[in-house]
């Protein structure tokens, strides 16, 4: 009996098992008679044999599950080589896959693109992207990314409004190692420049302590109020991020051998260099950390539509279209799947365009348009009294 | 023409602003020819004169003010002293204050013991609870707690979900200097003691460093799988918060004065220790810092409907009753606010019930019960397939 094999690759959002169902929906509906595998923990569970079947899930789990965050097949960041990935193919072999859908972000389309080369037989190769980095090629914005925004944006107002009942300064550090759209949401609801946050450290402009701290000052010893989101992917003048250059200084400056303990951490970096500065202000470093990639507490609704659909395109076209990668198309009024060939996604990054940036430290009126666009509603805020 | 006067102190929550208006609404109620004025920043703005308004407030912008997150007054930490509230008096005698209600925690219930022992005036003074700490006497649970338990109770869950997708190890450092209440929350959801979080600290029992990774092997050796909800406020046999510690041992082991670089920052020395004792896990250390004191995303309706009842009863309790600290008092049906004397709450501190504790890393049946009956309903998530 043929099947089609489902797996979920890289990090968890907060609606990727959007993404799984649509694809076991759209299975069903193709073929009733079809298998429908889940690989636990993407490929690696793949190559073992490890396969749950969910031919039969009921209509009220596949909802369940739907409305759940981060990865009900667990995940791995396996990244296969040649070798590994002929393990892939005999597995898929033995279930008489037609089909295998990947969820996950350019390293599985990667992985996608190396399978449709040095597969023989008839089984086709889609990739659903997710990413809450929003760094996949030929997307305007990726599933995952919304709820992600969406609890940045959120973070940022509170913050903002926490900081204006007691002034000082404050740094968010936010995910995305490569891409700044995440960092860059802070300001998704910003009016004008002059509203919070501030200051915004994307990894697509160099990115140096001094000027930070320069920075930092004009706005706080005008205001007393500065808040500030800067990306944990920061990147010097010669694109070396620095986390890695605090660790290498750490190396460089601790002859103790406790590397771990200092330096190293951007986190703690930001708010030495700041309480060196700033002596007498109130500063607080906060780094966002994992919250914002799953939070259960805030899933939006168009993120979690779009990402069923793109799952359900994914299946779709692989019995349909053969291989490829889904990508979100956006045509200056609606959002639709489309798919394009896997080598235009795989391996690739897509970084934010220099137009949504004002300088290298905030966002430009066409980037606070492309954010407002995709994020939900702003909070109805009151504007304090201070 | 008499007025009242309401203030805010200390650290803000989701539902501050509520307080405030239902103080409002009480005073208006009472006596519409009442001036009732805002201080900014506590009784720091109070002594400068620094008052805004608020009889003619609209009820439009009354309803967005209460759903605003954090002191919209703004706020303040200072600690008055005899001379400090001298001038607080002088202050409320300009505006012929007859009650001076301030919004605060244990600190601000301080300063009103003060005011109200040192007045010879006719003015009441009242303290409206708030704090994201749950940590004042007298009272069941304090507004703000269960926006900021439920945030981190949605934390957990979401952060538990991830770990299964890739199995590891997750510290999460909560805010509670003195009470472990917000860490405890984390497990509110907790049907069983095999649920996640798998282990809880709190300040009120001693934490070592070293029983901690036994704790963690314990628990991951066995399932690969281990969430650990910890509090900023830990403390070593004798009392002293780690953190302090780790400051003080950073001193001296680092002969190059780079004393805030190393150790001090409890989360990046428990990761440090993590990586040491399992070298091959996955770890993941996140401070989880101001955002879930007053997330615009996680304002729970059952506190900020406690937060305006507190507020109003406060009002009220100055024109009738006199100077006192409303607290919450839950009867095995209702919570409802009453008034005890200010000296009852002003400067203690509410620890956990011993009660609350299974041994010292875990929540009994009997804690559960308490968070359980506070939190929203747990949302209904698919158990993954790993």
């Amino acid at each position: 009996m043929s099947s089609i094999v489902i797996a979920q690759g890289g990090g968890p959002t907060a609606v990727i098992n959007q993404t799984l169902c649509g694809a076991i929906v759209a299975a069903r509906r193709h073929d009733p008679s079809l298998r429908i595998l889940g690989a636990r923990h993407g490929v690696r569970g793949l190559t073992k044999g490890d396969l749950v079947d969910l031919t039969q899930l009921s209509e009220t789990d596949l909802l369940r599950l739907a409305h759940t965050p981060n990865s009900g097949l667990g995940s791995t960041r396996d990244k296969p080589d040649a070798k590994y990935c002929e393990a892939i193919l005999t597995a898929l072999q033995k279930v008489e896959a037609r089909a295998f859908v990947y969820i996950g972000g350019n390293d599985t389309a990667g992985t996608l693109d190396i399978l449709s080369k040095q597969s023989t037989g008839p089984c086709s190769f889609v990739h659903a992207p997710k990413t809450i980095d929003n760094d996949l090629m030929e997307n305007d914005h990726v599933p995952g990314f919304i709820s992600a925004a969406a609890f940045v944006a959120n973070a940022f107002v509170s913050i903002d409004l926490d900081f204006r009942a007691m002034t000082g300064i404050y740094v968010g550090i936010v995910m995305g190692r490569h891409a700044g759209f995440l960092s860059a949401a802070a300001a998704g609801w910003q009016q004008s420049a002059d509203e919070a946050p501030h200051l915004i450290y994307a990894p697509e402009k160099p990115f140096s302590v001094a000027q930070f701290l320069d920075d930092v000052d004009a706005i706080y010893t005008r205001t007393g109020h500065c808040i500030v989101s800067m990306s944990e992917g920061v990147q010097d003048e010669t694109g070396r991020p620095l986390a890695d250059v605090l660790a290498a200084g750490a190396l460089e400056r601790d002859a103790h051998g406790n590397v771990q303990l200092s330096g190293g951490d951007l986190g703690i970096e930001i708010q030495r260099a700041l309480k060196e500065r700033f002596p007498k202000a109130r500063t607080r470093v906060d780094t966002l950390g994992y919250l914002l990639r799953g939070y259960i507490g805030m899933i939006d609704e168009t993120d979690a539509k779009e990402a069923f659909e793109a799952g359900a395109f994914a299946a779709q076209s692989a019995f349909t279209a053969g291989s490829g990668s889904v990508v979100l198309h956006y045509d200056g009024h609606r959002t639709t799947p489309r798919i394009v060939a896997l080598d235009q996604v795989a391996g690739r990054t897509r970084h934010m365009p220099d137009s949504f940036f004002a300088g290298s430290n905030a966002i430009s009126p066409e980037g606070r348009r492309y954010f407002h666009r995709l994020l939900p509603k702003r909070p109805d805020i009151f504007t304090p009294f201070v």
